[in-house]
């Protein structure tokens, strides 16, 4: 039997602020710029979850998608939506919450949950112009 | 000479929270559930200014869209571009940054910068399935 | 207070057939084409509800977005989602399920579970290129 | 019977310049910066035609939305895809090819074409961000 | 010369029901939910099919689109547009046309008219949100 | 440190014309259709950059995507932006301004400017339904 790569979309909106705790104002500013507001910013984030396997000969299914928005949304929407990700969540407390320490987060939170023998692959748009993808 | 609508679309990212002041945790729960986060969440607003006229028999614009799209950014986007809108700005000091507030107070910026003759409306979307518009 | 108008977006896949049961084969397929398959095709449809109405001081909003969206769930996507239109409906049991017709339809059932004093108007894409919005 | 409105979008790709003739080099730079290259740029322009009128009872449609696409690509799109809208096109051989010029050329032209008993009314992107609409 | 991926998208729009004719039908709706009504359900497919060759350095095209378009309208889009998977086509009389199953049957009928020269990928979406690919 | 893979997108507005100088016009028309008309026609181009590489732990990026999207500007949009291919640039004054084409001269820009410790991939797309992709 063929692998395929089967997608499920999900968003989630989330407030935060880029910087480095280690650095001064003037560092921070200089490397951030505008996504150092002190107060936060926000974004709607659109994440695309890829998972290859082989179809289910039964079902014709590689994964339920529905069981898979399930599990997308108990476990990483619930921690992420309308939340402040620099100091709602545990994982962002001391990690920068750029989209690519995001995603990285993201995979390692659902490859614990899919079964080993899928492949898996995030996709993270911060904005319709600046996306991130892991692992490449 | 006939009108035509001319229309430009921009965008800004910004955190804020809806509450309403004069009310308790649990009354802010109930109307505004999770965009009552006090730690704020955000969005990606996409914004579409709308201005009819007679199009100038010279140059066959309306407005140049180029201008209009300046005066956006100068006017509306350097105040709640990656700004939180309930703590960094004096229009939303005291006014829930909900959609429908902010479509108003961003005609009412622009009303006043743009000449009289062309008639104005604008479109925010807070996500692509949530969005206002000013006036009906 | 001004008037605003708020949308909501919502979707549903259905089957559909057009033909008037009145014409004989030749001339339903010479009206409807291959839209006549008497074995059915579908659509991804998009469904925007707009409701204009003045915001409620309290809390900025014209209409609570959640409940709207929960509202079309109950008596629209519970009715026409993952659903034989000519089939599995009484709506379209005699009535063509022509985009005209099921956008007329919708309105009607929401106009009677939305407050009077919000204006109504119902768009709805059959697909990116077809689509029909109602009352204009 | 009441009336609904049906859209039927298509495109078509084009060459233009933007400059007036009785102006010199530095004013058209003045005006139409980039826009006033002399060899040209172009655009993939998407056309929104929109139809209103009361659905025939015995079809449920406004107007057979195929018969509406073959008569854009017939009076249309025959005209103006794969064109240098300056020097292929009689409509704008004197007319300089704004968008809003553009969106009025097209309403005249399918005007004639389109029974009188319908209101109609076109939207003209230029780019996703800059559009137009006429009749207002 | 250098291989360069070459993408074109269609789309057609089908009904059908998800199932498996072995199971009962409380099977059936454990696994496929709302996805096994029995009179079938719709979607409208997008479909994008990716080529991989080095491009002909007298053209500069890896394959010629429109070639490429006309091909997959006559082998792909004349079987399954506007048609019921289930009942009308003999790829799925007896294979779940689920999307998965649906993508390896495409790319099964494109392989064979694509010179093997040239890589080839399908990607299919049933919904925005819900998609696969193939070959992986 | 693991790869992680980040994008910019970016767009231009271009006329073109494709044809094989060394073949006559009937040739040209035969392959080339009506995108050889002789006063050239045009496009919106919407360029994805992907840039992989392992963030810095520093910072959290792979490369600033503002950086990148500077770069983008000053050495692909100002050389491509509201510009005839054929006519206004060097790089294609001998080479069909194919979208094959025009992504491979985008890369080998980029490519030189960007440090060789991350790999680079350039997508282009000429209509939304016509897309390239380089390297594979």
């Amino acid at each position: 039997m063929s692998k395929v790569a089967v997608f499920r979309k999900e968003h989630f909106n989330a407030a935060h602020r880029l910087y480095n705790k280690s650095w001064d104002d003037q560092q921070n500013d200089a490397v951030f710029g505008k996504c150092n507001n002190p107060n936060y910013h926000g974004h709607n984030y659109d994440l695309i979850v890829k998972v290859v396997g082989e179809p289910d000969p039964a079902t014709g299914y590689v994964i339920d998608l529905k069981i898979l928005s399930d599990l997308i949304q108990q476990h990483v929407l619930a921690k992420f939506d309308h939340k402040n990700l620099n100091l709602d969540t545990k994982e962002f407390a001391q990690l920068n919450p750029t989209a690519e320490n995001i995603v990285i987060v993201i995979y390692n939170i659902l490859r614990e949950l899919i079964n080993p023998k899928f492949e898996l692959q995030i996709r993270l748009y911060e904005t319709p112009r600046n996306f991130v993808e892991y692992p490449v």
